[in-house]
C-alpha cells in the first residue's frame, strides 16, 4: 500500500442511523460509518461525471482499498469519482459505542447487523454525498464482489433511484433457500481439482478413508498429529478433515492468476516421490499451499473480523445451505437446516431466518421476474469459482446480463 | 354488511414476525395478523388463476371488506382469488400482547409500526399463501387505495418477485420531502369549491376575518361557541378554524358520487337566506354536511384507530409536508418542519425521519428512474381529489401508467 496510492484517498465518517426500519428510541442512535473518496480522476459534478461506489463487504474497508487496479482503471476511463463505503460492524464502522466487543457481544447488539440495514446505510451515504457534492446529475454505479456483489445487485433492485446500475462480481445471490442444490460449491471444487490433475484428485479422494483408518487405531490421533505437524494435538479427526475440506475449497475459490492455488496444492501432492505414503502426499499439498511453517492445522489463530462477522451473518440472515451429499472427491457431509439452526441458536440464542433472503430479495424464477423488471445489472463470474454455482450465469434481459470467464474470478 | 356477503369471506390469522429487519430476540416475537379470503370466484391453482391481494391501510380490515364492488367485480371477471390483509397495528393485527393500549403505548412499542415492516408482512403472507394453496403459478396483483395505494406501488417496486403488478389508487407517493409543493392539497380544495360555487367560495374566503374579528372581542369565543353550537365552549379560535379547514378538505377529498360533499356544504352555505350573517352561512354549511346534531365542533369524540395510528405514522416515517402558504380561500398556515418535529417529539419522544420515504422508496425524478426500471403499475387518480397533487398523473412507461377521471376518486 504505497504512499502514492494512499495520497489519493481521503477518509470520512458519516453519522449513520442504527436502525432504518424501526422507530424505537434506541434505533435513533448513530455511529460513525467510514467511507473513503478518491477524486483524482473525477471530471466533476458540473460535467455530470459518474460516481463508482464500491460497497464494502465482510471485512474492514482498508483491505478493499488495495483493490486499486480494477476501480482506478475504470475511474480513469470514465473520469469517475471513486467512493468506498465500509459495511457496518466491520473495520471502524462499529455501532453501539464503537467497541467491537460490545457491538458483537450478543444478539441484542448484533440484531442491527444485516444486509438490509447495510444497503440502507449505503443509500443514505450516497444520497448525502451527491447533495454535498452537488452531484445530483452524476450517475452512480455500485460495485461489489462476492458478498459485496450480492449487495450491489440487491442495491440496484431496492434503490434504483440511487444507483443507475450495478456490477455484481462473483455474487452467489441464488445460493439461498433451496434455489441452488447444496452440492453446487463442492462439485465445482472437485471439477477444478480433477481438471488440474487427475492423480491429485485421486489422492485426495482416497485420503479420507486412510485418515479414518489411522484415526480409528489406538493412538491414531497422535499419529495424525505428527504426520500433519499439527500445532496442537488433534482431539478429533473432524478437525483435520474440516481443515482439509476448507483448504481445498478456498484453493478452488481463489484459483486465479498468477498463483493458481489449486495448481500449487496439487503440485505438492503430485510432486511427492511416487512411493510416498498417501497422508504424506496430502501433507505435502498443505505445505505447498500454506508455505513453510512451524506447524499446521489446529493453530490457536487470531480469528479474523471476517470470520466472526460472517458467522453471525450466516447464522441470522444469509443462510447458505452448502453441503456435500454425493461427491466423488469428498465424504458426504450434508447441510441439515435443523442442525445448523441448533448450532446458531447455541451460539447466539436466536435461530436463523433461512427464508428471509428470498422473501426480501427474490431469487426463485429470477429470469422470469427480472426479465420484465429491473435493468442495468452486470453479473460477472469465473466459472471455476465454486460460488459461481449460486450465481447468475445467463443473460436475463438486454440490460441485466451475465459475463463470465472460464478461469478465475473476473473481479476483484 | 349482509349475511350473503360475509358468507363468501373466510378469516385467518398468520403468525407474523415482529421485526423483519432486526435480529434482536424481541424481533422474533410473533403476532396474529388477520387476513380474509374470498375464493368464490377463483378458478384455482391448477389453472393458474390470479390472486388479487388487497393491502390493508390505516384502518381495521373489516371496513375495507365492504368495498366489495370493485374487487368482487374484478374477481368475477378474472376468476381471481381475493385476499385482504390487515395492516399491522390496526384492527385485530396488534403486536406485543394483542393489547392496543400496550402496542400503542410509547415509541418502544410503536417502533415496529411502519410501512417497510408492513409490506414485508404482506410479502410473507402472500408467499405463504401461494405455497399453502400450491398456487405458485398464479400471478398476484396488489391493490390499494390512498395510503394503501402507496403500499401497493411500493410493494411492486420492492417485491417484484411476489406481485407481478399493482393498482395504486389515489396514492400520493410524491407528497414527501419537498417533491410536491406544500400547497398542493389545499389549492385543489380551493379549486373544487370555486368550481362548485363561486359564492360559496367567496363566503368561505371572507369568513376567516369575520371569525377573527368576533374572536378578538371580549366574550368573542362564547359568541362563536353559540353561533356554531359547539359541544364544549371554545377556548381558542384555532379549534374552530382547524375544524372548518379540515371539514372543507375532507369534503373535497371525498367529493364522489352520489353524495358530492362539496355540493352539500355549499348547498348549506348558498342556501341560507341572502340576509344571513356570514358566520351563520358557514354554520349552515356545517349542518348540511354533518347533519342535524345536538352540537358541533369540539365534541369529546372517540378518537378512531385511524386517527391514532396515522398520527404516529406521519410523526415517524410518513411526513407529509402539507400546508397553506398562499391560497385565496384560506388563511396562511404553512408547514414548518421544525414545529412539526417538536410536536411529534412532544407526543412520542422521538422525532420524525422526513427524508426516509424518499431514501427508501424514491420519488424524485420518478419518471426518469422508473422509465427504465420497474413495470406493471397503474396509478389511478381523481383529479379533484386534493391528494392527487401528490400522485403520479403521467404515464411513465408502457406498463407504468396513470389513469384519471376528472371527478371523484376512481377507487374505492
Amino acid at each position: 500500500f504505497s504512499a502514492n496510492v494512499s495520497d489519493d484517498f481521503e477518509t470520512f465518517y458519516y453519522n449513520q442511523t442504527l436502525d432504518h426500519f424501526n422507530y424505537m428510541p434506541e434505533s435513533y442512535s448513530t455511529f460513525q460509518q467510514k467511507y473513503v473518496i478518491n477524486s483524482k480522476y473525477w471530471d466533476g459534478a458540473n460535467r455530470s461525471a459518474p460516481i463508482l461506489a464500491y460497497l464494502g463487504a465482510e471485512a474492514p474497508l482498508d483491505g478493499d482499498l488495495r483493490i486499486i487496479g480494477f476501480l482506478t482503471d475504470n475511474a480513469a476511463e470514465f473520469k469517475a469519482l471513486l467512493v468506498y463505503i465500509e459495511h457496518r460492524y466491520y473495520g471502524e464502522s462499529i455501532p453501539l459505542g464503537s467497541s467491537r466487543k460490545v457491538a458483537l457481544g450478543n444478539a441484542s447488539t448484533l440484531g442491527y447487523f444485516n444486509s438490509a440495514q447495510a444497503i440502507a446505510d449505503y443509500a443514505e451515504i450516497i444520497i448525502y454525498l451527491k447533495e454535498k457534492l452537488k452531484a445530483q446529475n452524476s450517475p452512480v454505479i455500485v460495485i461489489g464482489g462476492s458478498y459485496g456483489g450480492m449487495l450491489a445487485s440487491w442495491f440496484r433492485l431496492k434503490y434504483p433511484h440511487v444507483a443507475i446500475g450495478a456490477l455484481a462480481s462473483s455474487a452467489p445471490i441464488l445460493y439461498f433457500d433451496d434455489i441452488t442444490p447444496q452440492d453446487g460449491y463442492y462439485s465445482i471444487v472437485t471439477n477444478v481439482f480433477r481438471e488440474t490433475s487427475e492423480t491429485c484428485y485421486q489422492t485426495i479422494k482416497e485420503s479420507w478413508s486412510t485418515i479414518d483408518e489411522v484415526a480409528s487405531k489406538p493412538d491414531g490421533l497422535s499419529v495424525l498429529s505428527k504426520t500433519f505437524k499439527t500445532c496442537n494435538p488433534l482431539n478429533s479427526v473432524y478437525v483435520l478433515k474440516n481443515y482439509l475440506v476448507s483448504m481445498y475449497g478456498h484453493a478452488a475459490q481463489y484459483n486465479s492468476p498468477p498463483k493458481y492455488p489449486v495448481t500449487i496444492v496439487c503440485g505438492g501432492i503430485d510432486g511427492a516421490p511416487p512411493e510416498t505414503d498417501i497422508l504424506d502426499k496430502v501433507f505435502a499439498g498443505v505445505v505447498a499451499y500454506k508455505g513453510n511453517s512451524k506447524c499446521y492445522v489446529n493453530a490457536l489463530e487470531n480469528i479474523s473480523e471476517t470470520t466472526v462477522g460472517w458467522r453471525w451473518q450466516t447464522c441470522s440472515e444469509l443462510v447458505i445451505p452448502m453441503g456435500i451429499t454425493n461427491n466423488p472427491m469428498f465424504q458426504p457431509s450434508p447441510f441439515r437446516l435443523s442442525d445448523f439452526t441448533d448450532w446458531c441458536r447455541s451460539l447466539y440464542g436466536v435461530p436463523p431466518r433461512p427464508h428471509w433472503v428470498t422473501t426480501y430479495y427474490g431469487g426463485y424464477d429470477i429470469k422470469l421476474v427480472l426479465n420484465k423488471f429491473g435493468s442495468n445489472i452486470i453479473f460477472s463470474n469465473g466459472l471455476r469459482d465454486p460460488y459461481s454455482s449460486g450465481g447468475v450465469l445467463v443473460n436475463i434481459s438486454e440490460s441485466i446480463v451475465a459475463v463470465h470467464t472460464v478461469n478465475g474470478r473476473i473481479f476483484p
